[in-house]
């Protein structure tokens, strides 16, 4: 690869309303979505919510010539949605299901049966590792008493560790660690410990034990507002660089917003409150040691589709020219992280620790109260069973048999699942727990660190206000 | 790190049997194999089957003095059953629960409840990062006639893929590209091609894009014999190493089995076909360019504790003394990896396909028998709700609701499971389809293949056969 290596990206991005039998007009809608791909010839088009995989098949056909590789990521029951098209040839992929998504008897949310996931894709471009991550996150249908939250930071987390584990290296250099693949030497001693603790073997390579790819790109629909915890815990641990405010090159709905009044597939009550719009769909990207991206424009559509008729989704679509640059790690061009950087990480993991720890204790509470609805659904049936022995109200007793046993079953099905989803929280909490005592540690031996934990915590306290 | 760098470990495993209220003498169990644990002073102390939190807590405490680092991990309705000691600081932790692990409805087998899973451990020893993995995979309870052979196989797929993913790299150079890492220079077009593509802009370093982890362990109840199929995936797409095979210094039971006849727990009915006993548990390991691993020494326990007294599970134990060194890539001892060892990967992963898409026919026939039996059921309901208002056997009717609409509600779970199960089956199938295209166009470019390939197929059909 040359020193002056330059390689230029376009990504596109769609949730695609893809229901089948309720999203309006959807056979036209993909048709034209398809028009538009093989017009544009994007390097890689990442698609959410394309629910039938008969559309999918559709979509691959018309875009063969133009898209040769494809994938379509099956999970749960409905499956994940989530597909891709890509220019280039697809070296490997693989996916990731998240552990909780929602509650099964919610069915008229339907989260839980789709087997909502994060899939991975690896690409070879001129030489350069591409890791493209593309995802779908738990729904939010009511922000005010949003029962889902505790699931969408746990889904959030275990996106940000599948990024890390995968592409970023697990083995410490983590979040906190951003700077020490930036030009500056050690400055305190903290940094010190932490680059011996993870470059032991070679010194002078500061990404030997975690590079893996050499740019890392997730786009979707997170279902989380900007300054949502999920989206801050997934940007803070990873490091991933949000293309909406880093470009200097953006045209589209206003403040970037992904899902907009003007859409005349939008449920305009929902909206509200925004009158913009909210923007819950994201393109973000970093690149590892060595290379520098950027973003050059972004785009998104505005409430139409990109020739202004119809729109494509009741999402808007983000189309991003991304710009990746060889650039020796010395001379990386990386924003100084400091003590204040890293007692804000510490703040957003001891707030996603919270936020598990009350969904717990949630999760508990009902499968306790679902062990005193088996207890009283057995009473129930047992009082029946001695009513309709001893005659008199035998045969309502009968025609009670049916709810008492449905009782049951379900009393047991719900005390089941809530059992393990308080396992899977209770998995997620212990995770960050381990990461945040790590941080605290590092962040304590730093004594520049004391006067920023403060200051991180006050603009913690003035985000939340907000 | 010295050059003559070397460093020992000292691990133990086993599946500790610890069933609530099932297992025999478990209480006794648990305390022997702490006061054992103490004694010895393993680095690492990878356990299966903990089923009981408070176990683990018990442990925890005991052994607290001498393994200062402890985590269990949790998952599904029970728990994955698995939790580790160790003597050295984790530095991380992560897990994944497999996406296929039985059947709710077999109850009397339980693997459904449990979340089966594979848990990771970072550690960093005197500089160098291992990557500890435990697992437990779905048992086998009719070798004859196995139901669960097609969710055993993927399970080996997604723990092979998992360790691939976190520790070696996932950017192509998987199985076939052993011989990459080994002192042999590109021989052949096929060989030259891989390197190109997969280590493009540091063509000096051949770790650079895959270096992750600098030793990686596994251990666990892999519930596989060494020749079955999982068993083969596993360590053909990893190329990790079994220490039995590769130890020069063994003792304990006979053919190293970890389920022996002589251990009073084992259901000796079961092991009628295997004289000598079976072995399904295993120390696997691998070092990554840079480094050397070697299996010292390899004990077992024969059926009795390690002080000849009563067992302390009903599978044996393992205690492997391992022995790392330092080795600059040009001189790390790797085997040569040739054609046929492409072939045989190529046969393996061929094996699996076939195998999966068994797995993928029966659970959508099952899928389709249950949507007969919905269909059967509402008809049923209808009937019975028609025979009620018409009266004449009014109270028989009545008496028939409770399991038809139980039969309605057990057919639509059978078939919401199964058409997620089709739906796993065909997502490992894809990822395999995706591998062996890669493979066979890797391997048909190389002109010396043509013959192993025909060897590999013969060697496959013998080993069949036996």
């Amino acid at each position: 690869m040359k020193p002056n290596f330059s390689l230029r990206l376009r990504i596109f991005n769609l949730n695609c309303w893809g229901i089948p039998y309720l999203s309006k007009h959807r056979g036209d809608r993909v048709k034209r979505l398809g028009d538009f791909l093989n017009m544009e010839s994007f390097d890689l088009a990442l698609l959410e919510e394309v629910w039938s995989e008969q559309d999918f098949q559709y979509l691959r056909q018309k875009l063969l010539p133009t898209y040769p590789a494809a994938h379509y990521f099956r999970s749960g029951v409905i499956g994940s949605g989530l597909c891709v098209f890509s220019k280039h040839p697809i070296q490997e992929f693989t996916q990731h299901v998240y552990t909780l998504n929602g509650y099964p008897y919610m069915i008229h949310h339907g989260d839980w049966f789709c087997g909502k996931a994060v899939g991975l894709l690896v690409l070879h471009l001129s030489g350069l590792v591409l890791n493209a991550y593309v995802t779908h996150l738990h729904a939010e249908y009511n922000r005010q008493k949003d029962i889902y939250l505790a699931h969408r930071v746990a889904q959030a987390w275990e996106l940000a560790q599948f990024i890390q584990c995968v592409s970023l290296g697990l083995t410490g250099e983590v979040g906190w660690g951003h700077g020490l693949r930036g030009g500056q030497g050690p400055t305190s001693r903290w940094a010190q410990l932490v680059r011996r603790e993870l470059l032991p073997h070679q010194p002078g390579s500061p990404s030997h034990t975690s590079k893996k790819a050499d740019v890392v790109l997730l786009c979707g629909d997170l279902n989380l507002h900007p300054k949502d915890l999920g989206c801050r815990l997934l940007k803070e641990w990873t490091g991933l660089h949000d293309a909406y405010l880093e470009t200097r090159d953006f045209k589209g709905s206003e403040e970037g917003c992904t899902m907009v009044p003007e859409n005349c597939y939008v449920n305009q009550r929902e909206l509200q409150p925004f009158p913009f719009g909210i923007r819950i769909d994201y393109v973000l990207y970093k690149a590892v040691s060595g290379f520098y991206i950027s973003c050059k424009t972004l785009r998104t559509t505005t409430g139409r589709d990109p020739h202004s008729g119809t729109p494509l989704s009741d999402h808007e679509a983000l189309m991003a020219t991304l710009c990746v640059r060889h650039s020796p790690p010395q001379h990386t061009p990386s924003p100084t992280h400091g003590p204040a950087e890293r007692s804000r990480l510490i703040s957003v993991l001891k707030e996603a620790w919270a936020e598990l720890d009350l969904g717990m204790a949630q999760a508990r509470w009902w499968a306790t109260f679902a062990g005193y609805v088996i207890g009283l659904g057995l009473l129930l049936l047992a009082l029946l069973c001695a009513l309709a022995a001893g005659g008199g109200v035998r045969e309502v007793a009968i025609m009670l048999w049916t709810p008492s046993v449905g009782l049951l079953l379900g009393a047991g099905a719900v005390y089941l699942f809530h059992v393990q989803e308080a396992k899977g929280l209770s998995r997620a909490r212990a995770e960050l727990q381990h990461m945040l005592g790590r941080a605290r540690e590092a962040h304590d031996l730093d004594p520049e660190s004391q006067a920023a934990l403060f200051l991180g915590q006050q603009e913690g306290d003035r985000s939340e206000e907000q």
